[in-house]
C-alpha cells in the first residue's frame, strides 16, 4: 500500500467529526407544543431535559476527541496502513455517538440504553488509545504515556459495569472523563 | 496543550457551518399534497409560509456568522486553548440553530418556541462575542471594538423578553440583527 | 469588510455541495417490503421509480453546478463582498434542491410539486448567473459571455410556465439543461 | 472545459465520503425500549443485530473505497473532464450506500432488499474500476492492473445472481470483498 497523505486523512476525519457533532442536535426531537400559554407549555418541555443534558455530554465528548485527534496527528510525518485502519475503527465509534445519544435520551432511565451509551464511549476511547499507540510506535516514540491514555477506557468500563447496580453511579461516572480533561495540568 | 493549527480549526468549523446551514432546508417538512388541482393545492401550501420565513432568517444568521468567523480567524497567527474552547461553545449554539428553526416553524405562534429560538440566537451571538474577545486578547489587541459586538446579544435579549408581552414585537426584533449587518458602514 | 480568502469560500461551498448531493439519496424513502417473494415485491417497488428518476436529475444538477462553480472560482484572485453574498444566495437555492427533489418525488404528477421544483432550479441557475456576473466584473472582465449563462434560467422559466398546460412538457424541459451541458462544444 | 484542480476534487469527494459514512449510523433506528428490566430489554434489542451487521459491512465498504480513492488520486497531476464525471458516477453510487444499507437492515431476509444492496455495491465497485481506468489512461499508464480491479464487480454480480437461489450464499458473498482487501499481499 502506498502511504496515505496526512492532509487528506485529517480532512476526511474532520468531515466525520463535524457531521457527527452537528447531528447530535438533530437528535433532539422537536416537540409539537399544544399549548400557546407559557405555564402549560413549560410542562411539555420537561421531557427535553435529559435530551439536552445528554446532548451537552456527547458534544463535549466529540469536541475533546477532536482536540486530541488533532494533537495526535499534528506532529506525524507519514501515515502507515495500521494508522489508517486504527483511525477508521476510531471513526466508526465516533459515528455511533449520535445513535448512542439518541438511545439514551429517548429511553431515559433504561438500563440497556445507558449500557449502550457507556459501551460506545468505551469503544471510542479504547480505539483512540490504540490509534495513539500505533502513531507513537510508527513515529519511533518509545516512551508512550500509557497511563493518561487509559483513564477514558477505565472510567467507561466502570460506568458500564456499575449500570448493573445503580444507574445514578453510571450517570456520575459518564461525566468524569470530560471533567478530567479540563483539570489544570502541571 | 500543544497549539492547534489554525487551518484545521477553520476546516472543522467550516464543516459544522456547512452542515448546519444545509440541514435548515431539511427541516422544511415536505407536505403530502392531496389535490392535483392548482387552486386547492395552494391552500395546502399555506402552512409552509412561516417555515420558509424562518428558514431564510436562520440561513442569513448562519451565513453572517460564517463571514464574521472567517474575518476573525483570518488574521490570527496561533490558536490558544481558550480560543479552541471559545470556538467550541460558539459551534455548540450554531448546531442548535436548525433545531431552534424547526421548533419555531412547527409551532408557529407558540410563545415557548419563539423564546427558545431567541435564546439559542442569544447564545450564538454572545459566545461569538466571547470568542472575539479571546482572539483579540490573545493577539495582543488592546482596543477591542466591544460596542458593535454587543448589538446581537442585546437585540436577542430584548427579543426574548418581549415575548412575554407581544410575539409580534419578538418577530420584528429577530429580523433586526441581519438587517443591521447589511447597513452600509462608514 | 476585509476580503474573504478564496480557499475558505471554496471549502465552505464544497461542504454545502457535498451535503446537499448526499442528502438527495436520503430522501429516497426506504419502503417496508411486506412480501418475501420476488414477484410481489417488485410491485411494491414501482412507486420508487419517480423517486429514482428525480434523484438522478437532481444529482446531475448539483454535480454540474459544482463543476461550474469550481471553474468560476478557480481563476479569481480575491473575493469581494458582493461575490460572498452572491455565493450565499446561490448556496441558499442549492440547499433547497433536496427539499424540491423530495417534494416532486413524493407528489408525483402534482402540479404544485413540479412548479416548486422548477422554481427552485430557476432560483439556483439565476443566482449562479448573478454570481458569475459579479465575479467577472470584479475581475475586470468586460466581455462576459451572457448568452450561455442564460440557458438554464430560460429553460427553467419555460418549465415553470408550461406546468399550467402540460406536466409532460415540464418534465421534458427539466431534462434539457443537463443534456445541454453534455453537448460537445466547439 | 478548463481543468479541475485535484485538491478541490478530493475535498468535494472527501465531503461526500464523510457524510455517507456518518449517515450509516443514523439509519440504525433507535428502538423505544418498553422495559426497564435488563432481561426483557435484551429481547427488544434482537432486531438490531442485522442492522448492526449491515452497518459494519457498509462502513468497511465505504472505508475501503476511501482508501482506494485516495491512492488513485494521490499520484495524478491534472484532472480531465472524463475523470471528473467518472468520479461523479462513482460518488452517485456511494451516496446510495446508506439507502441500500437501510433497505437491507429494515427488510432482513427480503430477496429484493438483498438484491438492491448487491446492485448498488456492484455499481459502486464497477464505477470505481471505470474511474481507475480513466485515471490510468489519462496519466499515460499503459499496463493497467485490470484483474485486481475486477474482483469487486465480479463478486457483487455473483451476489446479485445468487439471491435467486439462496440468500445465505448472497450474504456470504457480500462479505468477501472486504475480507479480500485485508488479505496480506505479496
Amino acid at each position: 500500500m502506498q502511504p496515505i497523505s496526512k492532509a487528506r486523512l485529517e480532512q476526511f476525519s474532520d468531515g466525520v467529526f463535524a457531521i457527527a457533532i452537528t447531528l447530535l442536535a438533530l437528535e433532539i426531537k422537536v416537540p409539537h407544543l399544544e399549548n400557546t400559554d407559557l405555564k402549560n407549555s413549560l410542562h411539555e418541555l420537561l421531557p427535553l431535559i435529559p435530551n439536552i443534558a445528554t446532548f451537552i455530554l456527547s458534544f463535549l465528548g466529540i469536541a475533546i476527541f477532536w482536540v486530541n485527534h488533532h494533537q495526535l496527528t499534528r506532529n506525524i510525518s507519514t501515515v502507515s496502513r495500521r494508522v489508517v485502519w486504527g483511525n477508521m475503527l476510531f471513526l466508526l465509534f465516533v459515528t455511533l455517538i449520535p445513535f448512542a445519544t439518541s438511545a439514551m435520551a429517548e429511553n431515559y432511565g433504561n438500563i440497556l440504553a445507558v449500557m449502550t451509551y457507556s459501551l460506545i464511549l468505551l469503544g471510542s476511547s479504547s480505539s483512540f488509545s490504540i490509534l495513539r499507540y500505533f502513531v507513537e510506535k510508527h513515529e519511533g516514540n518509545t516512551k508512550v504515556k500509557i497511563l493518561r491514555s487509559l483513564v477514558g477506557p477505565m472510567v467507561y468500563s466502570l460506568a458500564f459495569l456499575s449500570a448493573f447496580y445503580s444507574l445514578g453511579t453510571t450517570y456520575a461516572l459518564l461525566i468524569i472523563p470530560p471533567l478530567f480533561y479540563f483539570l489544570p495540568r502541571k
